[in-house]
């Protein structure tokens, strides 16, 4: 067995994650032995992690389409079959091994099957691990609303294997990307973003920006599990641009990495107008963004019209209970923004970031 | 507003949990008062508790088929689909109004919807308001197993109006009434059994009856509540002989609460067996179940044959992880009785039981 680069231990609420950074995919016997239990468990990858699972082991699988379209019951159903003709119990172990699509819907499943059955992520590929295998957001599309349903329910061992990155494709490692960045922005010791600063992030060691991203995140959550306070709403900094302009642009034409990079300019941009951001701490930030390649001139050019842009926006408001939430950047980390009470004049402004009118 | 006969407050993990018995339905700004919050909301119901549900107000609603065959993702699918349509956002509020069903799957709806919204249930049956509403079990049935699908999320408020029991059916009274003999078996104070033994369950203040049953119930929740340890699992006497007893005579042919009655007799059997139910109270136990007119011999007139049962076991055991579980009245209360290591002969002993062989 090879030695861990990094690991962690979190407790999300009541429930232990503990995360290794490694560079091969774990056999099943070094899952079981770092969960202290061994168990019936059921693999579930998508057709483009196949040839992963089968190094897990040789054990009952279910193998999901690959994509954003596989993101939707019928899959969740899918696993559930999978399981418990695999005869899985409540002490049954669920393995995910893919991207976001397949690490949130593994999650659910192994969230509902039965109440609660145990759960173990291998993410594949930089967004699944700087991002959404960590922290418990587990979901699925419904009504074409993105995770309209789904549960939090962490991981109680996330395995990173830093191998599979080496064949991921330019946009996919992009699409990482930008959750790295933006989780460099909220660490306080700026010692993730200083490095990307330096460097250039594409030159960074992965298996740092990797590890800091868990650590930063993973106290995040620690101290706010179910997104109850502000703490965890920090980790949303580009996001609330960027599912607008997701939606706006129609679902599945920007990868979400590409959306909150976009977004992130434009939080650079809000905090600089309302002297959140020091200017250059503002225009650092967008330095590294534009470093890599992202596109993120205002108007977007496949955003539409800003009309569409601001519904999508009310959406997303109306999804988070009635509040439009902003994070900008600060002199160190980042800081909620609540428009409610700034008026009209505060719309006005976000749509003349959005279209690239606002002069400083 | 007409004064609550009973009020409980507890406290299921993190979940607080408001209980409130009461004559008449609540009226929607009552729910308000309650839950010291007002939102968007919908309410959940099936075609018979549709006129209840207009007692609480002019809302949005999703009307459910009545039955057990309801209880499916169809179900919950409506429900989430109403909410959405309703507009509710994160701290929406879900209202179930009904039995047992209706209770499970707007909770489940609820613990899923945006990750979690407020829940409100209004139980209209004795069995719903002896059990099901109370302590967060949600879930529906999948590949025809009861809820193999579901989480664990207690209501913020769960509101019992008896005047929906005047109208109960005979059946229905009986089913809950099983329930509420079983919580007075596990009561340690034996306040409650023995006021059901000496008057009669049918001719005890039913008030009295269900406010005990709740305090019981939400004692044994808030020291396990996701069923971890043992103490929860005590809350299944005689389910282990019942849910076998359901499975093997054909899902819907006996009420939950008579297939839990015969299951009782026979943990009281199993116990005096095992030397862990001292005779006479196994006699009044038995006595006060069949007071009631539930059938309950051995092997039951709907049972098949014990093959059929001792697979239907089997199933149980493996969707509990393994472990088959009986529960049998001990002195006072009741205790757990793991089968593992008392080999083949206690297997041959159940089987005695069911097939009504055993001699003392």
């Amino acid at each position: 067995m090879s030695h861990s680069y990094y690991e962690y231990r979190f407790c999300f609420g009541s429930n232990p994650c503990r995360v290794v950074i490694e560079e091969e995919f774990p056999a099943i016997n070094t899952i079981f032995a770092a969960l202290s239990s061994s168990t019936r468990t059921l693999l579930v990858c998508d057709t483009n992690t196949l040839r992963f699972a089968q190094r897990v082991g040789e054990l009952p699988a279910v193998i999901l389409e690959s994509g954003e379209t596989a993101k939707r019951w019928a899959s969740v159903e899918k696993i559930l079959r999978g399981a418990y003709e695999a005869g899985l119990g409540r002490d049954g172990l669920f393995i995910g091994i893919g991207g976001g699509v397949v690490c949130d819907l593994t999650a659910f499943a192994a969230s509902v099957y039965m109440r609660g059955a145990s759960l173990c992520l291998i993410p594949t590929t930089l967004l699944a691990m700087a991002d959404a295998s960590l922290g418990g957001k587990t979901g699925f599309d419904l009504f074409d609303i993105k995770n309209l349903a789904g549960t939090f329910y962490p991981a109680a061992l996330v395995y990173m294997p830093l191998e599979s990155l080496h064949s991921l494709p330019e946009r996919e490692w992009r699409s990482g990307m930008a959750e790295l960045i933006k989780t460099s922005v909220l660490d306080e010791d700026e010692l993730m973003f200083s490095r990307i600063a330096l460097s250039g992030a594409a030159d960074t060691d992965s298996a740092f920006l990797i590890s800091r991203a868990v650590e930063i995140k993973g106290r995040i959550v620690e101290e706010d599990p179910q997104e109850t306070g502000e703490r965890r709403a920090l980790l949303n900094l580009g996001h609330t641009f960027g599912h607008a302009l997701e939606t706006s642009a129609g679902l599945g034409r920007l990868s979400h990495g590409e959306a909150v990079a976009w977004g992130m300019v434009r939080s650079c941009e809000l905090g600089r107008a309302l002297g959140i951001t020091p200017p250059e701490r503002a225009q650092a930030i967008i330095d590294v963004i534009n470093s890599q390649g992202y596109e993120t001139r205002a108007p977007h050019p496949l955003m539409g019209d800003s009309a569409l842009f601001m519904r999508a926006l009310e959406g997303d408001k109306k999804k988070r209970g009635g509040g439009m939430v902003f994070v900008t950047p600060a002199e160190r980390g980042a800081r909620l923004v609540d428009p409610s009470g700034r008026g009209d004049s505060f719309i006005t402004l976000i749509e003349s970031l959005v279209n690239g009118a606002y002069s400083r």
